[in-house]
């Protein structure tokens, strides 16, 4: 193995057994935007294998890159220059440590997958409701550094709502021990949330707390057509007020997205005869005593009444139900076909959503000829609001706008109210962004906390915050 | 006015209007234990003149104590000792700046109570769920900094999951603008969490973005009556899996209890002819086109067929629900009557509770002959254990037993991973706890950021952290 000296004198302080040979699936990301370097990659197998590594890499100093399932889209998982960091790899800390149906909660390690988490609890009976499209290959570990979102926010909260506390290793080699399975615990700062989002800059998430959720009796899943998205925030309240919390996903499709997806994947059967220009897909979990057919019946009829919908569809079935998230689901793929200029993980007020994308819409008009696909997680405020290339154009032609038009977009955005960042976060792709449009004050703080915990800024370098 | 050269110095550099006379009302906690002194007391109009007092103070390094309702029960609002501090009271900033019904969020300033958030959220048709007993004088800053929690945590989390964003002035006197009504907001590390909880240790919430929930179109109250606290913990799983998340409270009462209100509150009825050792009052709030008197119902029946529960009574009227709501309110009346020789505010993991009452219970008995009262918000695992005289016995004669009897109750709950502070906070009162069973990892964690926030230490000092 090609190790220089100073690879080969940390190597031989680490726990025996912990190295892997580097490989590229170690420094790629989905986007294909950084290719990260390496020293060392190493594999700790617990707790104390992975302070035992990070004490070494003090004493050496060099830099640690945690890594989970490596599904992050701003980079936060490689290091693309600077000295060779070593990759700290969760891949051996998979277990399952306890699962306490009675009290609805799961102790996992950071390299379990999300969809093994989702796994076990079901097979205790249980919800662990944290579900976004990569949960095969995304890590728990991952999503909490991140604080992933997905569909279930709504109801559920982003990851750091479903997290009770945590295992972690801090930057000075100590052990956080808090993986308390308490709803309500107030003795002293929180930790927990802090390291939550860090993005792997403040300590190494180990093993996590994760509150799980009872399976609702009954559920159900609705497409209805609305006039603007107006009509579907209106249509959300209305929701909102009648499920009392039942709601688990309001996502919004734009017909652009079922355009893409009607040209490339034609077997993707699209429930409406013509493709609406709005629609929403609507998800509730219900009480025992009350069929979800009826609730969104009943939701269906108000919203009519209301005049904010216009034609609508309820799943008749499980497969059903299946098929029009698959048609939500699919549109990532739409979207890959025609290929973006720019795409955009945005977040708004609630109310400030149907100027922005009128605003937005008037705005890109004037830059050039473009298509747009705005669609997302509507019930909580975040779109993605995604460009592409006019019709029989590429997107390469777009080559010297790209920059521009996110600027565009993000100005309005932050102008609003709104994060440039809602569920992505900030990793490398978006350290710019934070230092040109986050609030002085926090920035301050948040360099001073950094400063306090990792004081030879040793923990993933480069992320959130500019070197 | 008696102040010294140091106060007249620090007076001058204060903005014009700001101060107040100092009078007892300042000086004081609730339960009597706490005398504070001060040399000034602010009252700033807004946030920048909490910042400029906050300055004045840095520079003059005086100590600031930041004062909401005083209703703590932790001491975090008195300074004791050392150099008399500045008090900075929140009760000119009591502007509710916004309600955003459509949003379901509402910007409140720290000085608003409970009581008119609440209020200002009903009127626009919305709920802040966040209630507890003293919601009349308690404030927004205070049940922010303290991370309140109350009888609606089960459903709606403790005050942190009901912050959406919040203003402030850290102990540097600058001012973090992060108002945010995002749901979701990805970028950078959590300083309102970090704030919130922090019992104004870390700096000074000014104002804070709050997220309000939709009325549940349906609700209902019960009492049930349970075998014993394993019984309670079942029913509440069986509710929670067939109201799918509709469980707004789940209290414990405790024979004893109810007893104490029988003997010095005769004129409160109670529903049951004969007080029953254990019960659970149950809330729920469901979606339209489900009664809640069915769904109780059918919960009952649920619970009578496993065996749970063997009596039970329904609340027909919104009246009845008030009823059975003020017995369970009128606990702690009762409790002050017979005059408590210790009492505990823990958590623990839900399945250790059944075990934790019984062996508690036979751990006391050996200590003495005295009553115990254990009762409160058991679908958070949070109790209130509380321990009375003997009849016919004084509380007074267990002085010498007091710090005795609440060590070994704490190092029980410890034990069991539990926590010695669930709600209250740490304040003043509870710092040795903290020093004692706290995480060394966490610790060392919290006196860094103590530290590189304020480096001078300014902060409601002796709070949390041992000077």
């Amino acid at each position: 193995m090609g190790w220089n000296a100073a690879d080969k004198s940390l190597a031989a302080r680490l726990p025996e057994g912990v190295l892997r040979e580097v490989s590229p699936a170690y420094l790629e990301e989905p986007r294909g935007r950084y290719h990260g370097h390496a020293g060392l990659i190493a594999a700790p197998r617990d707790v104390e294998e992975v302070a035992a590594v990070v004490r070494a890499c003090a004493a050496a100093n060099v830099a640690i890159v945690p890594r989970g399932g490596g599904t992050g889209l701003v980079g936060g998982q490689v290091m693309t220059d600077g000295p060779a960091p070593l990759i700290l790899s969760m891949e051996r800390m998979i277990a399952i440590r306890q699962v306490y149906a009675e009290e609805s909660v799961m102790l996992a390690e950071s390299g379990v997958t999300l969809q093994q988490a989702r796994d076990a609890a079901a097979e205790a009976g249980r919800l662990f409701p944290l579900s976004l499209a990569s949960q095969g290959t995304a890590q728990i570990g991952g999503v909490l550094s991140t604080n992933a979102g997905g569909v279930n926010v709504l109801r559920y909260g982003n990851a750091r709502a479903q997290c009770l506390g945590l295992e972690a290793v801090l930057p000075s080699g100590e052990i956080l021990h808090d993986l308390k399975r308490l709803r309500k615990d107030n003795t002293g700062y929180d930790l927990r949330d802090l390291l939550i989002g860090a993005e792997g800059t403040l300590g190494i998430i180990t093993a996590a707390s994760l509150a799980l959720a009872a399976n609702p009796a009954e559920s159900g899943v609705a497409l209805m057509v609305v006039e603007d998205p107006m009509a579907a925030l209106r249509l959300l309240a209305l929701a909102q007020t009648r499920m009392a919390g039942g709601v688990s996903a309001f996502e919004l499709l734009s017909g652009q997205g079922l355009q893409f997806l009607a040209e490339h994947f034609p077997q993707i059967r699209q429930p409406f005869a013509e493709i609406p220009e709005w629609q929403v897909l609507i998800e509730v979990g219900l009480p025992a005593g009350l069929q979800a057919q009826d609730a969104l019946e009943g939701l269906f009829m108000a919203g009519m009444e209301a005049g904010l919908v216009s034609d609508g569809v309820i799943a008749q079935s499980g497969q059903q139900a299946a098929d029009f998230w698959g048609l939500r689901e699919h549109i990532p793929l739409g979207n890959r076909a025609v290929g973006a200029i720019a795409s955009h993980d945005i977040s708004l007020p609630l109310s400030e959503i149907p100027s922005f994308i009128a605003d937005a819409r008037d705005m890109l008009a004037a830059q050039g000829d473009m298509r747009i696909n705005c669609f997302g997680h509507l019930g909580d405020g975040n779109l993605h609001y995604n460009l592409y290339p006019a019709h029989g154009r590429h997107r390469d032609e777009y080559d010297d706008q790209r920059h521009h038009l996110s600027r565009l977009v993000h100005e309005m955005v932050v102008a609003r109210g709104g994060s440039f960042s809602a569920e992505h976060g900030v990793g490398r792709l978006k350290v710019d962004d934070l230092a040109r449009w986050g609030d002085p004050g926090r920035l301050g703080a948040m360099r001073a906390i950094k400063q306090a915990l990792d004081p030879q800024g040793i923990m993933n370098p480069g992320a959130v915050l500019a070197l």
